[in-house]
């Protein structure tokens, strides 16, 4: 095994990707050491169970201090208070990372706590499931999945590099942009689409239960696949919500405006209009479906 | 092989249901003869390339005329130009049905003109995939699938049971509900859902072009789930949307109450609102794959 990159990686957050980097790290033997924190004793103790790290606190800044890299695996709303809280155990030349899904506004809670000399570069790997916890992890969450950086300025290269050969060895390709864009590229291709599943399932469980338990018979007429995406974790997506509104709202409200006008096309029976949109939005299915060839009957 | 249940089944439209009729009704030996026929002589030609078949026509008349069973496989919108077509040709003692999304639309175009003597029963297959055309049908597509007969009154019940039994040997499961109970079950469980996929798809695709092909290179995030609705037959979602109007518009109005309510929610940052929405919908994930073993990993 070659030699490892890292040290002492602490994981701060063991959840659905804190569980899934240990196992990744343990396997491409990618530290020497790795610390595990979590707020909550319960977590801790299961992700103990499942032996995902060398050793377990509750205390972040026990599990930061000596660590040459830090990967804060929390909810957007918990990055701010993390920082502060491992702040004085930070290392000099250590680096500092997430991989949360609202770049700005982590930026924004967690610079002001970063010490000099300490390489912080915020990160977010688009990997997720439906599950979340310590025992939803597995080593291929990132297999293939893009992780998109999104350095603040004056970011070392060096460090950038060494935490994106860290992340390519876990299985991840590597893109980097400006935090403003990265929220609002995952609020149309990652927020709205899970606030919608979010609406449409909310929707349907509104029914009366007789209507309720029928929806649930035959959710494989369509309903089924909006189903994945609701079951997503409610504080991160709490979160995400919160902490990238402005994007979110805007895409919100562009696809109301469509909405409206494609109801008002049903109401008033102008078939053609519904034709056409309905023929172009296959062309952008062809597209997803050739970039993954595992796609085939995805859904079904 | 048991006798043939029908000595001669025409299959009027022979798309990806009627195709996947016409494979079925082979290998399971349900018919002694086999009539496709198509509006399109492109894709009868195809049918006839791919055996579907004993004989083909684009004259739906020329394929009912002798038809102990006739499967009208058509879009909604083109169900009364059928059975007026084929109304002369109407033998005697036949079972006439229809495998459409939107019921009683299809009773008011086709029951006006069912002679006397003829058995009318509305049936819709609750099977579908993205693809369209005879080439993509298959054998085992209603392989576990519920079909609805939404019987008119006075149905003869010898010819319910017999029908029954035949998509029961398709492989379907059969269940009977009354015409405007399925349009409004279908409208939450199917149409809401493929609209509201067609929808978010085609905001995407307004998006400048840059941050177009960002979606799809970052679809697996989220959006991806949606693609494969939107990717269905446009003709036949068209006529869906105008056939069941009513129904549809009233699951939109319901719909967008409630995006209203959570856009709000998320622009006044009222987290507790959006948390309750996100932890409601995770029961019903549990019922969905609850119900459907293969669904583990659905739509990763």
């Amino acid at each position: 095994m070659s030699k490892p990159m890292f040290e002492n990686i602490a994981l701060v957050g063991i959840g659905l990707i804190g569980s899934s980097l240990a196992r990744v790290i343990r396997r491409e033997g990618l530290a020497r050491h790795i610390a595990v924190a979590s707020r909550s004793a319960e977590t801790l103790k299961r992700a103990k169970e499942l032996k995902l790290g060398d050793d377990y606190t509750t205390d972040a800044r026990k599990a930061a201090r000596g660590a040459d890299l830090i990967i804060v695996s929390v909810p957007v709303g918990a990055c701010g208070a993390v920082a502060e809280e491992i702040q004085p155990a930070l290392m000099n030349g250590a680096i500092l990372t997430d991989v949360c899904s609202a770049k700005s506004s982590v930026i924004a809670q967690m610079q002001p706590h970063v010490p000099e000399g300490v390489h912080f570069i915020p990160g977010h790997p688009l990997a997720d499931t439906e599950k979340s916890g310590p025992d939803a992890g597995f080593a291929d969450l990132f297999d293939n999945r893009w992780c998109i950086f999104t350095p603040v300025p004056d970011t070392d290269p060096d460090a950038l590099e060494r935490l994106s050969e860290f992340w390519r060895r876990c299985g991840a390709n590597i893109d980097t942009m400006d935090p403003q864009h990265h929220d609002m590229t995952l609020a149309i291709v990652s927020h709205l689409p899970h606030i919608i599943a979010y609406n449409i399932v909310g929707t349907a469980d509104d029914l009366q239960s007789a209507t309720k338990s029928e929806v649930i018979k035959y959710s494989a007429s369509g309903f089924r696949d909006f189903t994945r995406l609701a079951a997503s974790d409610p504080t991160m997506w709490r979160d995400v919500c919160l902490d990238n509104k402005d994007a979110i709202v805007e895409m919100l409200v562009r696809f109301s405006e469509n909405l409206s006008f494609l109801q008002r096309a049903i109401r008033w029976g102008e078939g053609g209009k519904l034709f056409d949109l309905f023929t172009r939005t296959r062309a952008v299915r062809r597209s997803v479906v050739g970039q993954d060839v595992g796609l085939a009957d995805f859904g079904r």
